[in-house]
């Protein structure tokens, strides 16, 4: 890795889906949302090579975009990606799925692509249709903008017009030898494992194969946003789209690819949590010592499942014991009483008992770390969750999403 | 059924557990609580027949009085269960298992029976030891209150000293054919499947051989307590235990005892979820033409553990889309465009999409029905479950438990 990804706050290196060579992007204001901010996006692949890999929700109620764009990129090729906030299109039935490749036909047309390489994604409330009438001519002004200059031009403008929730838009990137990675990114609520609710875009000049970017895309997405688990709400929407125009020339060494990319995706799930809803911590709950990866993972989940842990974090309260309780839910190899819980360097449960004293513990910051030994082998996992908090509940009550 | 169980409100019929024949009980102050309520009982079963049957926790971190009551209730006989709130005794040790150990001794020596068939139970905060020092003062105190006639004598002490984050005691009964069964419980957070929080001792004055006892448990609870999902957290605690004293001569017909027994438990199993910490309505998901009632079950429990799905119903919402997404995620035998979903006998959501008019949906009140039709097959399953609020979060923010 030449470079550590630069996070949206950065002011150096390559950032956004417009940084590397041979991709536009914009978004408009195309009237879906009520405020009148952002709300259609597009990006382009100019190329020369259109290689594309994507990762969509492991939902079953998947949304009529996931199950059009699901077919686009079988092939391993994409030109362009529509995007509008204000709207799931999901649970519309046939109506939804017309109206899902009507937008498809429609930017391809405009930009002279095919509309079986047009992936489209969706996010906002489920099971309304969308207003067509609005988002027809927001495509059209997202396309005019393209390359224009004006505000609503490039990577920062496409990020924006994704939000819904979010509080700021999320874009990363990373400097390769030769090559660059871009990426955006939305998602604040229904943010789970097998993704979290989010649409991703990232984008690559590099010259990579389909089937090497969607290798490189499925490890990425593994360790980083299907590790992420805000509030154990699955979404209908989620999508990740990689697309590489090979336009710096550069053929990449495998190896820092993947990391390069998978950096990016950390990155942005990183991002995704600080953002979550209502959040007051970031909280990090690492399993170690762990007989698997996987049971690494089932354990880190189920706590980062509890809502009696993350309401005890709200409130500063090291409450080991409802972690304890938590673990003990799971079929992951362990001895409960050879169990330890180190919450932010402060080991307060040793051998499955009182550890050290948990007036300890300091959780007035912002990023709680949790460690878990479960004394049963050598494997690891982190699992990245916030508290729950009023705001929480309140956001989630008030709106309806 | 002769009658229908009585609740915690009723006067009539049988009540609590000293109800049935051959059974006495106590509940009193020994400190454990800071309030200076109630905190330590006793129920004994005075026979002529001591059989018994108990269910407990499927949580891998036990606490030690589960540990031990496993051990004692396997040979299908129990004379005396001694119960504490103020504390869980769980994650504590061998120290901890020491202090179960020594309350059981206690309580048989002052009873003149076996330590070996002393049930214990515990409940209160995971992973501090129990004040010894105030608890066998307090056993002494409950066996003398047994049969005195004061305050502290009774079913109804018994049932206050087990409450904890409780706002009211939980008592139950039901008038079988020449026999009787009564029943007292505790439980307001972490209610959870594989049993809901909380202690539940039942007894009854039928004459059932301990093998019986134990298979109408089992069913009774499968239905009941297993189906009853607050808040998706697990105890270390949970308890259910049976006793049976033969005192009315009376062995009942199999499955009218079968049906009292559920019924009883039904009964607690909604005073549970009535009574759940900061809940503001009372959830009743039925999913139903399901292929199995595992797969029902499975859909019920999913969307009971949706913090989205809750948070909607705490704010009146009727967002079927959360339940889609919840139901999207499990693995159950349902076509996306064939589910019907049905709010308080609206149909918001047909085929898949959208039905009747989210705005006919009433919520202002505390029942809250919600029929999944997964048009699969002819099995059916209700979970019981809760919103989730502003107060759930406070209370489980403030109170470390």
């Amino acid at each position: 890795m030449s470079q550590s990804p630069s996070t949206s706050t950065a002011d150096s290196g390559p950032f956004g889906v417009t940084a590397p060579a041979g991709f536009r992007a914009a978004g408009v204001p195309a009237g879906l949302k009520s405020t009148g901010a952002r709300d259609v996006a597009v990006v382009v692949n100019d190329g020369p090579k259109k290689a594309a890999a994507a990762v969509f929700t492991s939902n079953r109620v998947a949304a009529a975009p996931v199950h059009w764009s699901r077919q686009v990129v079988s092939d391993g090729r994409a030109d362009v990606v529509v995007l509008n906030s204000g709207g799931a299109n999901a649970c519309t039935g046939p109506e939804g799925f017309g109206n899902t490749h009507r937008t498809a036909e429609h930017v391809a047309d405009a930009l002279g692509v095919s509309a079986a390489d047009t992936i489209v994604c969706s996010t906002g409330l489920i099971g309304v249709q969308l207003p067509m009438d609005k988002l027809i001519p927001g495509v059209d002004a997202a396309v005019a903008a393209l390359g224009a200059g004006g505000e609503n031009d490039g990577g920062a403008a496409a990020a924006a017009a994704i939000m819904t929730t979010d509080s700021v838009s999320k874009q990363s990137g990373f400097a390769g030898t030769g090559y660059s990675i871009g990426a955006m990114a939305k998602g604040a609520g229904m943010l789970a494992p097998g993704l979290a609710t989010m649409l991703v875009v990232i984008t690559t000049d590099a010259d990579v194969e389909p089937a090497a970017l969607d290798a490189a895309l499925r490890e990425a997405t593994r360790v980083s946003f299907d590790r992420t688990d805000s509030d154990g709400c699955m979404s209908t929407n989620d999508t990740v789209v990689l697309m590489a125009s090979g336009a710096s020339g550069t053929a990449p060494e495998p190896a820092e690819f993947s990391a390069g990319l998978t950096a990016v995706c950390t990155d942005l799930a990183k991002q995704l949590i600080t953002d979550a809803e209502g959040a007051g911590h970031d909280i990090a709950i690492r399993t170690f010592n762990a007989a698997s990866e996987a049971d690494a993972e089932l354990v880190g989940r189920a706590v980062a499942r509890s809502n009696l842990f993350k309401t005890a974090i709200f409130g500063q309260d090291p409450n080991w014991g409802r972690i304890l309780s938590a673990v003990g839910t799971t079929s992951a190899a362990f001895e409960p009483d050879r169990l330890n819980v180190t919450i932010n360097g402060v080991t307060v449960c040793r051998g499955g008992g009182v550890g050290d004293d948990r007036d300890l513990v300091d959780l007035t910051g912002r990023d709680v770390s949790v460690e878990i030994d479960l004394d049963a082998g050598a494997a690891e996992a982190t699992i990245w969750t916030n508290d729950l908090t009023h705001e929480y509940v309140h956001e989630n009550s008030a709106y309806s999403s």
